[in-house]
């Protein structure tokens, strides 16, 4: 097995046949990625229309999961990019009652690496091996590689080399530990990022809202040469900056996936302050909450002590 | 002087004469708390029909700042209650050029304590002695009494002690030190305020929003009774939510006075984290914030690295 | 079952005959408040001698939960009041076995509304009917009566109101929903008083490192009179103040309880912003974290990125 | 000028002639990169032997400040590279009486972009041009250049274009708008950096105490490589992570310099809600506060309230 912490690895000659299931926007990229590596790729999605796209492209394409597995060599891989929470647990109740002991399955979404490391547990009673895959890069991976954060039984990973290095750039592949630790590392890689983007949000919007006329996305441009500051970040932000420079076709509107909140759960959990992820989820809690009754109430008390005016619902 | 920390004021036969400028909700009610206690009021603000009123009830109205010192025995004493910043500086100017050395302003309002330091400087200068007074209360210290935090020169805060005794409470009264420290007080009371009514706002709308119906005002009722967050702010709160029990008829829309901000600088100067009282501000500028321009980076970064969905303007 | 938010309790003449469990701080009192009341009271709890105690103020005293069960009338009421977790957990199961369809649990520990539910629809399975009660009033409330929030069955939770009734104090005690919901009130309840606490920290704080002496006893008593932000956590702080006014005697080390965690975790949930609930929770744990990886981090970069000093380990 | 946004520069090949106040680690690399580029360099620091290091490479030395200027053509150039606060202001003071009108003053350093304005203002009633340089890059800016964003009057700053461009690496340089946005922009700069250096401290510290081991240095490795979060210094952690994996020879000690605080200060002045910069600096003041107040403050409260145990002091 390759240690964590290895940085290069070798060129590997080796072509796999591996199973691939979810084609959405990561999900479809990687498959590609892996064809023009040279990999030979059974894929399986519910729009059976996307499955027909990537069999034109040179995938053997499946129409259920039984037709994926029973397309595979012995001991088959298959390689999970589904939403987290039912969809994975779905899939992952289906595919085994159809592998074998020493069958494979590396879970690449955004799972709870605790769910991780319960369903590991349960599917090694029948000898399935599952690994977690963190992978990050967004629709960027197809062109730039994949980082990939992987956890669990160190062998069956190494047997996997050619796959991980292929997705990822060069040194951008590494096993974490035991079951979990693959989803756990991408887990805080993800709150670090909520953290990141805040910090930049709420910099940008002091800009905009400065004494004197700042252009943004002049200055984003100009941090990313030789500042403290510089990442891909803000490589992001400069794009997004020229496009549209005061963002005025946005909403101030922002999701959130499992991984902030699950990453302030893991904090707590360990005691760690984490003041800054925190502040960062929340930020898009709040962006959300327009009519937020812990503010209604705030006035409703300036209005007892006070006789503030308040501003009554017209 | 009344030694700080003293608890029991003696009950005060004296009764003086005063002027006071400024007849707002505030300083409406001193007027006329002082008037029932006795003492003779030379009022005086910018719409004559509210001096005409107090005149109504006793008071010596004042056309001027001028007519009301030229009403007033020496040394003078005159109580200011306006809003702080500039309207507090305007009347410190004129007051200036009308007051003799040896006689008292006290500036009752809101202001900044750095600022009050700088003024009575200055007005020490020509021997006029500006003392600083921090006032608690709300709309409520008409019948409650004010809570009253001075703070300047000890042996003029000790003439005005039937005045102070009078508008607080028994034991609501404390010289807290030299010049500004009255309003530094005052201030870091309104810091703990903001965060003491934050932490009931989140945790009222966690209740809101609970998988089962809790009753709020029920709630904020009996926690009144013997638990461990009773307080004058939870009482409110049970007032407000058995007249509107959702706040239905409230925007959430939250303005803040100077002191929360003074509060947090004042605690970043001398390196004091004081995260909660700066959360509390913050959630106040975020609820009239409904156009956050940090919000839409933060939405522009995760379309331009994950390609997810945005909310756009219709 | 009288309602949400009912106000007066009519005085009950009726004396019930309850088993106890638990003989702490919190239950010793609450067990001698209700015999105070008149209510017969028997009580088991691990340490022999603390049975025996009670059992010479006129309780039965038991020498296992058997005993305990068999020396109550049926339908049997049990009072739970050990700590939260595995040794609610174990009593709950062993009780299990011991009582009978229509008896009655009371957990008045501060188990995680979540675990409540779990139990409670565990227990009715066998017919045993779990209330859940969030007790609050701290080593006071013996004096001062406990504020009571119970949530689960509403009409055996109408049977026991002679009991809630005589440890509350009037109007201090609400049935606040089905199964959990007492727990989670009471949960909200202690993250409201995170805030509060650490509200008034940071406001002390920063006084006593004002520019200026401020005798902060002086300043937490009169607070006390008259002021937005009087509370009888305030009343506290005066008191902590007064027998040492520069807590000199202290460590700056503070302990948390589940409840704090729970409601941060219950808010992520709920996708509610809690900044200063979480805030709070984590200035107890970076008191206790002297040696903070992050901040070393924080350390190391400084210096990666501008040769900035850092203080090595000696 | 060159309009804020241009990207490109043309290579100049005009070589200036310039005095340079301060060498320390920032000055000190600055000066040797434009003496590298070309320039001639006439160099001033209180230390004459650092004078004296310099002038060997080939700067001329000057003994004073009044020295420097005399060996400066007219109109002169003088790059102040001095601590913010006192030490700028005294060097502009003393500048103001040698300097005549239509020389320029760049200051370089990290001032507070409020003075900067009103220094600027102020040298102006003498002719004195004065332009601010926020200046980001650290140790390594010698060898990448500096990432520089300037601010003032428009055509001193055209005719300064030789110096910046060689400063800086290609479109590593702004003009950002009129006197003193040059150091707004690099305080927001440096409040981004405080939060992002957070959010780095807080993930690494979750994965330093996750329940299984995790290899730091090769997980900032790694997503160096494809993933989100690369960024340098994210670059600068590999290099610290490597050189001492778990930071042991470390105190958790972090300071601060002004340019985080003046962030939060104007975001609070803008009413900018900047929850993840102001925890970044609250963590950086707690870091440094073993002995906080307001934490002994919560562990008297618990124990007056709930009779807890509290750590005394031995």
């Amino acid at each position: 097995m390759s240690a964590a912490g290895d940085f290069f690895y070798p060129i590997r000659s080796q072509k796999m046949k591996i199973g691939f299931v979810g084609l959405g926007k990561m999900g479809g990229n990687m498959v590609t990625r892996l064809m023009q590596a040279g990999h030979e790729m059974v894929v399986f999605a519910h729009e059976a229309e996307v499955v027909a796209e990537f069999a034109n492209k040179g995938a053997v394409g499946a129409g259920s999961l039984a037709e994926l597995v029973a397309n595979l060599p012995s001991p088959s891989i298959v390689w999970l990019m589904v939403p987290s929470g039912a969809p994975t647990q779905q899939n992952l109740d289906d595919l085994s009652g159809l592998l074998d002991a020493g069958d494979i399955i590396i879970d690449g979404g955004n799972s709870d690496w605790r769910e991780t490391q319960q369903r590991s547990a349960a599917l090694a009673e029948k000898g399935i091996i599952l690994l977690d895959c963190g992978t990050s890069g967004g629709v960027w991976g197809l062109e730039n590689g994949y980082c990939l954060m992987t956890g669990g039984d160190a062998a069956a990973t190494e047997t996997l080399t050619p796959i991980f290095t292929d997705l990822a750039p060069q040194n951008g592949y590494l096993h974490c530990g035991p079951s979990g630790a693959g989803h756990f590392v991408k887990m805080v890689h993800n709150g670090i990022e909520y953290g990141m983007m805040q910090a930049y949000a709420e910099g940008f919007q002091i800009m905009q809202q400065a004494p004197f006329d700042i252009d943004l996305a002049a200055v984003s441009g100009v941090w990313r040469h030789g500042s403290v500051v510089r990442s891909w970040l803000l490589d992001l932000a400069e794009l997004a900056l020229r496009e549209d420079p005061n963002l005025d076709k946005l909403e101030p509107y922002v999701s959130d996936s499992g991984e902030g909140r699950w990453t302030v759960e893991t904090a707590i959990d360990l005691a760690v302050p984490a003041p800054v992820i925190t502040a960062a989820l929340f930020a898009r809690f709040q962006s959300r909450d327009r009519e937020a009754f812990g503010h209604k109430l705030l006035a409703a008390l300036r209005n007892q002590f006070g006789g503030h005016a308040v501003k009554a619902k017209s």
